[in-house]
């Protein structure tokens, strides 16, 4: 049984679908726009991965943005109405898949990289899936996991792993019913790297121009091939 | 030649050798009696070595605890008058040995473990010294580097690796000539240890109990197995 939090999550997404995909396609959120849409390009594209799963991927823009790069992309989402909108604009093969889904391998298949872009919100959902993720993934493939920086985001809260609530501040009064969403540590990204069987290749922290404060952290971990791969685990 | 600001640095370890003694021994540092003197031994100890290098140990409390946990702890300090004080506790195998020295390969041995406890405040002379860590390494042997946390001790300059201003604030009168230190990034210190060869498989964020802060961060790497170790430099 899922937990109510990550309900939540997956209720919100469904109810401001086509707010968020005009937010985005009318690039409204001015920290994608100016740092972390290209950080993720930039990191993943520097890898050359010919084929790449955009887990999370929402109305598309960035399995189109590796699909132009020259990349084959498959993006899933659980969220029919967005995938929907995937499939208007194309570049990308797009499915509705959840996440349980994809730890259940549903999708059959191995890729060059997995791209997780601001897409891992909830607690036990995003620790089945990094726990499934070195069977989606070909021997010496990386995974890409950009997300909000811990130590801005944490605010004046204890530094610690747990569920916060959401808002939408700052997003327009089209949206509504902000979900809830789980704050994970530095230290807690790093383990579930760790954890799971990958190695921890880089970690980046692309800055925002204004602040001169990180916009985002970007972890980039690495399958390794399959004598050391069963050493680890 | 040495940078000025990295001979600043011994410099100010020179002149200020007695009082930090004094502080360490009666425990008059806040932050390290409360989290960090007992985050890093613990982490260390977890990982069960028999040999140790210490480097930059100062007056020697932290090569003690290792021994008195059944390690064999060498010592190295570049700052005479340190060395001399740790001798006189013993505890530990004390060498006065600079961070070059280490790097040109002096020791002529390996260790299970090497730990920097807040000791790595410069900028060339750690990039050099991470360089020679896995040769003083046993095969699957650990490299435990605890220091400020980047997020903290930034402060509200630009979030940039950079040589920045030092201070003794809150250590007392007898503290004199604060050499600068140089503010490194969690992503630069995690780019330390994969381009030196080291796998990063821990980062921990040892909690403040009064602030919910981190109050210091811990990076383990470990140096692979001869076959892996090959096909990562």
């Amino acid at each position: 049984m899922m937990e109510l939090d990550e309900q939540k999550i997956i209720q919100s997404w469904r109810i401001n679908a086509g707010s968020w995909t005009h937010a985005v396609r009318e690039e409204r959120i001015e920290s994608r726009k100016l740092v972390t849409n290209q950080a993720i390009v930039d990191t993943v594209m520097r890898y050359h991965p010919a084929t790449i799963l955009d887990i999370g991927c929402g109305e598309g823009w960035l399995a189109r943005k590796l699909t132009e790069r020259g990349a084959q992309v498959v993006g899933v989402d659980v969220v029919p109405a967005l995938i929907e909108r995937a499939r208007q604009l194309g570049g990308g093969d797009f499915q509705v898949c959840s996440y349980e889904e994809l730890a259940a391998g549903r999708l059959r298949r191995q890729f060059d990289a997995i791209v997780c872009n601001f897409s891992l919100l909830g607690n036990e959902s995003v620790t089945n899936l990094f726990a499934a993720i070195p069977s989606l993934l070909h021997d010496g493939g990386h995974l890409f996991v950009q997300t909000v920086h811990p130590h801005i985001a944490c605010g004046d809260a204890p530094y610690a792993d747990g569920w916060r609530p959401g808002s939408w501040t700052g997003f327009g009064p089209e949206f509504s019913d902000p979900a809830p969403w789980h704050f994970r540590t530095v230290a807690s990204w790093v383990r579930l790297f760790c954890t799971s069987g990958l190695t921890l290749i880089e970690l980046l922290e692309p800055l925002h121009p204004e602040t001169n404060k990180p916009a985002s952290i970007v972890f980039v971990g690495e399958k390794p091939e399959v004598e050391s791969f069963f050493e680890t685990v």
